[in-house]
């Protein structure tokens, strides 16, 4: 194994003298994008300007990079189109899946969903008059949740505070056994976990491009659709990229016939070449091996961590059974902001998130177990010698 | 103005022995995006990663943008933000534009317009239930279609296939006088044509990025929203950079205070970054300048190309008066297709627009009168050789 992941590390430009364990809030640099997007900006804006949509194949992009995502998800090429961000993929998906069953006035979430898409609901049921029940519950509580009244059950594969992961095969047959249709955010999940939404049945799926998909930062973002939707799922967002002829200019909208009825402007060229060739890092590599990779690096991350964790007041808010977590270990402290901040200056870059959350982030592609054990041994000495609290790392917020 | 119009052009990169009269559709590259871009994939991205966010302003860059847009269009800076498409950015500001008047149910529009901004009104309307008329009319009675029932009037102030330019300060007038809302999409505007958005009363505007302003292909678009309404303006699509207090992560939406929220998920900022240079190509240029220039050449082009047309069955759309174009210059013809394809061979590249439109678009920051008279003599060869009868130019639709 440890020859293979050399050499999954060897597609990456990483930082130098640093351990990098934010990849789930933005992936590292893949090789080949610098020169990628030269090749965009000098030859294909800069010499062949307007003729490129043909060319260079631009106007296919979104199907394209689409394509290359649904491998890693266990989708069909067609069901996958890269576009926009996270929240406005939402917001289009949310939208087509209330508008297929009108009857059902029912919305399930988690209440410690990512907020934003808490925030897309709570939009989309005032847009719509307010007539649906947000029922926002712990995750625990799903089971009870999940009944023949639920119109869609829209959750986060991989709680972004906690790492906990929930079983999407499962809480997939469930709401099907209620009629109920899945919205799963793939944020956290994408091109770290294996998945097959395809054989699941899951409806429409949602994520993030500048995570574990390491497509550069605000990189388009991606939707998945089941194929059984594509000619009933109506477009809200009705621009002219999702026209069945986009290029005829007639002056009423008819929705294309397949998935690029969800696209609505015209695609940021630059940004979708940066996430094609970034897609690269996982050309002939298995989901299977990337997960057991990153299972390997959380569980020694946590064995290490136990005796600093029981001295320092660190809580673990990470399941412990590997089947219950995805790429990244957290311990709640309320010490938890200048302790990152200081860990952060050591060279060990993870994260804060409000109320009292550090995370540490496991991209399998390019970490090893080296990396763990420098890692901690970095975070040892912040902790041991008190470091964290001298007055600069002082503060109970951070914006990243 | 010659000794100007030289420095102009010299902060493009443009290509050889072409003369390229498709700024309208895809500005050319502006020196220094490439640097731009490139320090922002290794630098930014590449060693400094997450801590960019902070280190290197990216979470400024949708308002920074906007700023710079916001000169070019007479705008104050806090009244732009640039943020995802036109079309999305339409969807935005329309629906917000509705819910402040809601019992007024007219929409305004011109049956010319440009698709999307029709399709985005047509999914709109589907979306609060078909209760609006669509009023969708020719320009010459728009002055009897705007009354007291109207919402909105929705316009594009340079037609997209004439180029005929509407007075958007009249129509603004009028349209408050009657206590409609304005929108105007400014995509063949903004960067060409001088506008006075705050003092004419405009109350809203979107527009495109990679046009005149030169940001690249599928570069962000931009939206204005007049200051009096920044409190007022709900926003439908309500992601997390919306959020008064986005890093907070709690769990219902409150609307920032200021124009972020009518932005909605993570910045792209690669894209961004380049259409940030980009707008550089402005610097110290005032906006009455390029519009002289911009007549000047359109002038010419139409002088030049009269006795062509009247020889070829070419018919100008374009007005002659100069006050009622834009900045381009546009003929019918029944063979407009094959002729359009043989002029860009001969290495003058405008482009096509059914069902028989050749536009010719005049980016006045990069063309000089030479180019004018270097593309009128090619076009001449093509049209009096009958070069465009050949085989290989037949058909009737272009993609782009």
């Amino acid at each position: 194994m440890s020859k293979d992941t050399d050499a999954w590390r060897s597609r990456f430009v990483l930082p130098a003298n640093q351990v990098y364990l934010d990849g789930n809030s933005l992936g590292a640099l893949p090789k080949g994008v610098m020169e990628r997007v030269q090749q965009v900006i000098a030859v294909e804006w800069g010499t062949d300007l307007i003729q490129s949509w043909n060319k260079h194949g631009w106007i296919d992009l979104p199907a394209r990079v689409g394509a290359k995502i649904a491998r890693l998800i266990g989708a069909m090429p067609q069901e996958v189109v890269a576009a926009d961000s996270t929240s406005l993929n939402l917001f289009k998906v949310l939208l087509a899946a209330l508008k297929l069953q009108p009857e059902r006035k029912v919305i399930v979430s988690e209440i410690g969903n990512f907020p934003t898409d808490l925030y897309i609901a709570e939009g989309i049921n005032q847009l719509l008059g307010g007539e649906y029940e947000l029922r926002f519950i712990e995750s625990n509580q799903l089971a009870a949740a999940i009944d023949e009244s639920v119109a869609v059950v829209m959750l986060t594969q991989v709680d972004y505070r906690t790492g906990a992961l929930l079983d999407m095969q499962a809480i997939t047959a469930l709401a099907r056994s209620v009629g109920a249709l899945t919205i799963w955010d793939l944020s956290h999940s994408a091109g770290v976990i294996p998945l097959s939404l395809s054989a699941w049945g899951v409806d429409f799926a949602i994520g993030c491009g500048y995570k574990f998909l390491c497509g550069g930062p605000g990189a388009p973002a991606f939707l998945y659709v089941a194929e059984r939707h594509h000619l009933s799922a109506q477009p809200a967002l009705s621009g002219w990229m999702g026209h069945a002829e986009p290029f005829a200019f007639v002056p009423n909208y008819t929705p294309s016939q397949d998935i690029r009825r969800l696209t609505v402007g015209t695609p940021n060229v630059i940004a979708l070449s940066a996430l094609d060739t970034a897609l690269e890092v996982f050309a002939g590599i298995e989901m299977a091996d990337i997960r057991a990779h990153s299972l390997v690096l959380t569980t020694r991350f946590i064995e290490l961590m136990q005796p600093l964790a029981q001295t320092h007041d660190l809580t673990l808010v990470t399941p412990l059974a590997a089947h219950q977590r995805g790429s990244q270990v957290s311990y709640a402290s309320q010490h938890g902001y200048p302790m990152m901040r200081a860990i952060i200056e050591a060279g060990v870059v993870g994260d804060f998130r409000a109320p009292d959350i550090m995370r540490f982030g496991f991209a399998a592609l390019y970490l090893s177990l080296a990396d763990i054990d420098e890692a901690v041994r970095r975070i040892a000495l912040v902790l041991e010698r008190g470091i964290w609290r001298e007055e600069r790392f002082a503060g109970r917020n951070a914006v990243t």
